[in-house]
């Protein structure tokens, strides 16, 4: 018998991966919690029916969302992950040095302890690090309540559906910026430019709004819809296109030409972002 | 009803899109051709079950395909298209004004009949400029009697199995070495780096035995496998890496940008091209 997930990824498509093994299922108090072992991408976190992360390739996202923003930020010390429950943006963020503090701010604990259970290879045990603290509140509201307190803040976020529909509203941007200290950065991740163009144009919008500087930058990672996806930029002082000197990190994926290449966008997404 | 066409991408992996109609599916004397009308990106062509192109993406792939090594090239006056049957990367070719001769070698006339009649939009007329000369004959054999003939060779093929198999052999390459002229370039598409590791590594080793220079450079394709593609340059003496001037062209996705930055490999792509 073979066992297949398709996932929706918009209303006319989906991607099938076949399952070696269902290992846990369960309704959280937030949303459905999966986790399939699938014979392409190994062990695979699932979110209300959308594939989160997967073993093979979560370090795309976790290097990307991480890397870019701390490389522009000449001393993040203190770093926010509004989501990431999975643990994978943590175990990049530890890879810097400077890093004295790192707050992960998850609304629903049930993901960060079957993670821990079912994917620790995703955290890396960065979760036990005694720089990183872990709280379980909603982020919209931890923000509101921090104020000048982070150098670099991370929207690690599921779709805007559910839970995470406000993490893309421009009071949140807002309070995001109040929480930053005044050399701060924000990274949203911020979905396909091939199916999510409405999203896309008013969310640049709304950070450009908020922010000084706004760039997008872009990744390729194959379990995401159409392969290609957007994390967009706020910066309050430091350019992400004039970085000058880079840390030697262990990567896989990332790197100072690709941190700079990744700003470079295609025509179509250019204009997305000048919100045609 | 819902009618749904799925691909399987790899032995464990599909794409699945939902299908308005069904326009066309036959077996011509290579392969099994079918041309859907998909609700996501418009109407495809499908041989064999793979998904070649769409009116919805085709402009990345062509334009890709086409833009790089013609703009590398200081004066692409006589360009040779292996494959491409849909006419897509003719219609990129002859917006270049050195062209003055494009032609198409097509192993499949069923491919080109089907597609001017059902996907006109692709090949947008390119096939009646007068540049243009469409031929129906092996690839294989085409380039083995044209030597130093060509400025650009472009192998526009589907995937190593079927029909295209000997156009990923040592022995071809060295063949479109001979036929390129003194100058030339050639560029082959070489599927995913994250899905066809041995074909990439196997290749590069193979593009790089013949020509003096072989860089690769990366193309964000939603409708092939993992949505990142790879193309494989190979050059007598140009170098991708250093062009200086940039024709203005009427684009979408490449841009002068764009085309430097397609060469930016993530590491562990680059490790591919390395064979490791």
């Amino acid at each position: 018998m073979e066992l297949w997930y398709t996932e929706k990824q918009t209303q006319h498509l989906g991607i099938t991966c076949q399952v070696k093994e269902t290992l846990c299922t369960k309704m959280t108090a937030f949303q459905e919690l999966a986790i399939l072992d699938t014979l392409q991408f190994g062990k695979m976190l699932v979110l209300d029916g959308m594939v989160q992360t997967t073993v093979e390739d979560e370090f795309i996202y976790h290097e990307m969302i991480t890397h870019v923003p701390l490389a522009t930020h000449p001393n993040p010390q203190k770093v926010l992950v509004i989501g990431g429950g999975d643990g994978g943006t943590i175990k990049q963020i530890i890879k810097h040095r400077e890093v004295s503090r790192a707050v992960l701010v998850e609304i629903d604990e049930e993901v960060v302890t079957t993670c821990r259970e079912h994917l620790p290879e995703i955290s890396g045990g960065s979760l036990d690090d005694p720089r990183v603290e872990v709280i379980f509140t909603d982020g919209l509201e931890f923000v509101k309540t921090n104020k000048s307190e982070f150098d670099v803040i991370l929207v690690d976020s599921t779709e805007p559906v559910g839970p995470a529909v406000g993490l893309f509203t421009q009071e949140f941007y807002q309070n995001i910026f109040d929480a930053l200290k005044p050399e701060g950065i924000m990274v949203a991740q911020t979905e396909s430019p091939f199916y999510n163009r409405d999203l896309i144009r008013s969310v640049t919008q709304r950070i450009k709004k908020v922010f000084p500087l706004a760039h997008m930058y872009l990744a390729s990672i194959p379990t995401y819809p159409s392969g290609l996806w957007s994390f967009t930029l706020g910066s309050k002082v430091h350019d992400p296109l004039k970085v000058q000197e880079f840390k030697s990190l262990d990567t896989r994926y990332y790197s100072p030409e690709i941190h700079r290449s990744s700003f470079v966008l295609p025509g179509f997404v250019k204009e997305l972002m000048e919100g045609k």
